[in-house]
């Protein structure tokens, strides 16, 4: 593996980390009104790109990523939606 | 151009706006209190990674797109320090 290769994954481990606080702290604060939902919902469209590229391109690095990250996303938005204006 | 690339090409594009209504809403709303600021810094170091990645790999469409999000996500680590707490 080379430098690169290993600074690919490198960036993929924490990309697939990114909504995790966001999605912590708006399970341990109930609310979430200051967050955009247009964010999320972006995402989740860029993560199912992003899934298809990987799945077309059999790069299972991309894939893993961004089912880790379309999982964390609609965590999100559901936690988003239920606490809408709390 | 392949289906495959621009597929890629369509899915850095929208990646690349991910942030913005995050930072259309705290810019209006003055308040970032339920925004995980961690999201943010762990989005910043990812995005380094994926620079440095971009220009070892001469890939200008990951350069581009990443460039983009490091602003963005700058200027929403800025705006959550300004509206920490409100």
């Amino acid at each position: 593996m080379t430098g690169v290769e290993i600074l690919g994954y490198g960036a993929c481990a924490v990309t697939a980390l990114t909504f995790l606080p966001q999605v912590i702290k708006t399970w341990k604060e109930k609310s979430a009104k200051n967050v955009s939902l247009m964010m999320f919902v972006i995402a989740f469209i860029n993560e199912v790109m992003w899934i298809a590229y990987g799945v077309l391109q059999k790069d299972n690095v991309i894939i893993i990523t961004n089912v880790i990250m379309i999982t964390m996303c609609s965590i999100m938005i559901s936690l988003k939606l239920k606490y809408r204006n709390e």
